[in-house]
C-alpha cells in the first residue's frame, strides 16, 4: 500500500465518523449543545496545567525550528488564553439556536402549506494556521450550530491542538453527544489536507482560517466548495456634502484604529472641491502617526506626499500606508471602487441623502456604509454574536459569517393527504 | 494565434461585456426591468414568423445528423411555444422584484444602524441542452434579478437562440438597458463551455440545465459555483399511524402522476404493520397503471413482484418501475432513507404528530413533507413564481431555486460619524 493511499483511507475513516456524527448533530437539542458547551468549558479550565504542557512541546520545537516571536506569540497558550477559549465556549452557549427554526409558512392554492427549515450544513472542514485558539473557536461555532467538523491546523501546533481535542471530546460525551462530532486531524501529513478538500462526499464546506496564501492555495485546489475570505481593499469617500468633522474622524478611524486588519481603509477618495479643506488637518493627522502617503497629482497639489502609482490603487497594504485620490464626483468614486475595490467594504461620508442611498445600492461590497468607518465591518459589530470568518465570495454569504453562515435551509410541506392534479 | 487562444480572448470579451451590463442591471429600476420583459414578450410575437424559420434551419439540421424525435420535439418552435415565451416574459414581469430590499435594520449598541440589501449575484453563465424556450426562461429570471447573464445552449439550436437572442436584446434597448445584459454565445465551439465555466473573473455562478451527464461533467469541471441538481430519488413512508386514504392516493400520485421527473417517489417504504393492509390495494393500482414492481423479502410475501436488490435502491429509474421494502419503524424508514435518498424530497404519510415532527426535523432533504405527494416539490407549487432549477446542493440554495436563488444580500451600515473605540 503506498502512502497516498493510506492517506485516503484514513481520511474516509475521519470523514465517515464526521458524517455519522453529524446526522447526531443535526438532530440535538439546544440543550444538549449548550449542555456540551459548558463542559468543554470547564474541562478546558481544569486541563490549564496540561493543555500547558502540551503546548510547551510546540513552543520548544518551534523555537528549533526558528518561528519568528509573532508566531511563536499566536502559538501560546497562557493561563489567561485558556481562560477566554473557556469564556467563548459560554459565550457561544447563550447565543440563540438557530437550528430547526421555520419560517414563511404560508398556505399555497392547492392547499399544502410551504415554508422553510433551518437545518446545518453537515460536515464543516476548518484549515487553519499554527494559532491553537482557533480549534476552540471553530469548533464551538459548527458544534452549536449543529454540524460536525474537522479541523486541521498548523502543523507547528499539533500537540497543543490534540490536548484541546481531548478536552472537547469529553465535554461532548458529557453531553451525551457524539466526540467525534469535533474531529482535529492526528497528524502534520500535508496530504490529508488535499484528501480533506476533495472529499465531497464527507465534507460540505471548507473554511480555511489564515493568510491569503494559504485560502488561495485551498481555493484553487479544491473541489469542496469553500467559504473564503480574501483581499479587503476598502475604501472611504469624503463625498461633496460630507460634514468636516465626521469626514476627519471617519476617515482617520478606518485608517488608523488598526493597521493589519481586513477592515482597514487602504485608499481614501475626496470630492475634488472639498479636497482643499478636508486634507491638509486630515494629512497631517495621518503623518503625526506615522501613516506614510502617496496621492495622485491633485492631492500632492494639495499636501506633500509621494505620488502613487497603478499598483497603489491595487495593494492591500495591511500598514501604515494611505493612497489618497481626489475624484470629480460621487460617479468617479464609485468607478473607482468598481475597479480597484475587493467588495470587502466601503464607506461614504455625507449629509446628502440621494448621494447615500445611490452608494448604499450601487457599490457592490460585502459592506456598504454610510457616515461609519470600515472598522465595523465584523461579525461582533454587526450583531451576530461570534464570526467564523469574513467571506468575499458572493454566493451563500457574504460579509461577516457567524452561525446563520454555517446553515442552511430546507423546504416543509405539510398535507393532509394532498396530491397533484 | 492558436485555436485555444482565440477562444480565450473572444470568451474575455462576452465576460468583461457582461461584467460591465452586470453593473448598470444591479441598478435598473424595477420599472425598466418590467419595461424590458414586457418589450421582449411582444419582440417575440411579432418575430413569430422569424423565429420559425431559423427554428427550421435546425430542425433540418437535426434530422439529417439523425436527432430521434423527442429530441426534435424538444427543439421544435412552434407559434403555440413562442406565444407561451411571450407569456412567460409578462409572468416574470408581475413578480415582485427582489432586488434593494432592506431587512433586518437594527441599531447595535455602538449606535451604528446594521441591516442587509438583496443584491444581485453579477454574472450568471448558463449552460443547456438544444431547448430554445430555456433562452427565454433563463434569461428573464436573471433580467428580474438584476444579474447579467451568458447563454451557451445545445449546439443543434444554435439558429433558434440567435434569433430569440435578438429579441431579448431589442426588448432590453427598448427599456433603455444594455443589450448585453443578455448574451447568446454565438459560436457552438466547445471550448466556450471550458472557458465560461473557469472564467471566475467574469462568472460568479453556473447554472447547468439538462440532464444528469451534462450537470456531473460541468460541475467536476468548473471551478466557478455551480447550482446544480443531481439525482432525485425520492422516497414515500407509510407510517403505523398513517391513514389508509391518505396512504393510497400519495403513494400513488407520488409514482405515477409522472415517471420521468426528478420528484417522482422511486423507492416506497411501508411500516411492518400496515404492510398486509395497505400494499394490496396499492400494488393492483399500480400494476393497473403497468408500474413495475420490485420489493424486499417481505413485500415479496404480500405481493407477488420481483426480488429488489441493492442497486434498485440507489436507482433513480425515471420510469414506470418502484421499489418497495417494509420497514419494522420510523428509525429504520429514516436510516434507510439517510443511506440511499438522493437528498430530494421525501414525505411521510401519518397521524401521529410526534411522527410528524420527527421526520421534519430528522430528514436531510431538499423537501420534507407531511401527508403530500412528492410531486409538490417544485418552484411553482413552492410560490416561487418561476424556478431556474432545483438544487441539491446544501451551500447557497436547496430545493426549488427561484428569483431569489439569484440573488444574495449584501450588509448596509448607517451612522451618523460612528467610528470604532
Amino acid at each position: 500500500m503506498n502512502a497516498e493511499m493510506k492517506t485516503e483511507i484514513s481520511f474516509s475513516q475521519l470523514g465517515e465518523a464526521a458524517r455519522d456524527a453529524g446526522r447526531l448533530m443535526a438532530r440535538a437539542s439546544c440543550g444538549e449543545k449548550n449542555a456540551a458547551l459548558f463542559a468543554i468549558a470547564a474541562e478546558l479550565e481544569s486541563a490549564t496545567q496540561a493543555l500547558q504542557d502540551a503546548n510547551s512541546k510546540d513552543l520548544a520545537a518551534g523555537q528549533k525550528a526558528g518561528l519568528d516571536a509573532a508566531l511563536l506569540d499566536r502559538l501560546s497558550l497562557t493561563p489567561e488564553r485558556i481562560a477566554a477559549m473557556a469564556e467563548g465556549c459560554r459565550q457561544v452557549a447563550a447565543l440563540p439556536d438557530p437550528i430547526g427554526e421555520v419560517s414563511e409558512m404560508a398556505y399555497r392554492p392547492s392547499g399544502i402549506q410551504v415554508g422553510k427549515m433551518r437545518v446545518p450544513l453537515g460536515v464543516i472542514g476548518i484549515i487553519y494556521e499554527s494559532r491553537p485558539n482557533v480549534t476552540i473557536d471553530a469548533a464551538i461555532l459548527c458544534l452549536k450550530s449543529g454540524n460536525a467538523t474537522i479541523l486541521r491546523g498548523g502543523s507547528e501546533a499539533i500537540h497543543s491542538n490534540l490536548a484541546i481535542a481531548e478536552c472537547i471530546k469529553a465535554g461532548l460525551s458529557a453531553a451525551g453527544l457524539p466526540p467525534s462530532a469535533v474531529q482535529v486531524i492526528q497528524t502534520t501529513d500535508r496530504s490529508m489536507v488535499g484528501a480533506m478538500i476533495s472529499a465531497s462526499d464527507y465534507v460540505d464546506v471548507i473554511v480555511p482560517r489564515g493568510g491569503k496564501g494559504l485560502i488561495e492555495r485551498i481555493s484553487r485546489d479544491a473541489t469542496v466548495p469553500v467559504i473564503k475570505h480574501l483581499d479587503g481593499i476598502c475604501h472611504v469617500y469624503l463625498d461633496e456634502a460630507a460634514d468636516a468633522q465626521k469626514a476627519y474622524d471617519i476617515a482617520l478611524n478606518s485608517k488608523t484604529h488598526r493597521y493589519g486588519v481586513c477592515n482597514a481603509m487602504e485608499t481614501l477618495l475626496v470630492h475634488v472641491d472639498r479636497a482643499q479643506e478636508l486634507l491638509p488637518p486630515l494629512c497631517q493627522a495621518y503623518q503625526a502617526k506615522g501613516v506614510e502617503l502617496r496621492g495622485c497629482e491633485r492631492s500632492q497639489a494639495i499636501v506633500d506626499m509621494h505620488a502613487a502609482d497603478e499598483v497603489d490603487w491595487q495593494t492591500e497594504y495591511l500598514a501604515p500606508v494611505l493612497s489618497i485620490k481626489v475624484v470629480d464626483n460621487l460617479d468617479a468614486a464609485m468607478a473607482h471602487m468598481a475597479q480597484y475595490s475587493s467588495a470587502h467594504t466601503e464607506s461614504i461620508v455625507t449629509e446628502n441623502h440621494s448621494a447615500a442611498q445611490r452608494f448604499l445600492r450601487e457599490v457592490d461590497s460585502s459592506s456598504v456604509m454610510v457616515n461609519a468607518s470600515t472598522r465595523f465591518a465584523d461579525g461582533f459589530e454587526f450583531g451576530l454574536g461570534a464570526e467564523i470568518g469574513i467571506s468575499t465570495d458572493k454566493l451563500h454569504a457574504r460579509g461577516p459569517v457567524g452561525l446563520l453562515g454555517l446553515t442552511s435551509q430546507k423546504w416543509i410541506v405539510l398535507g393532509d393527504g394532498h396530491i397533484r392534479q
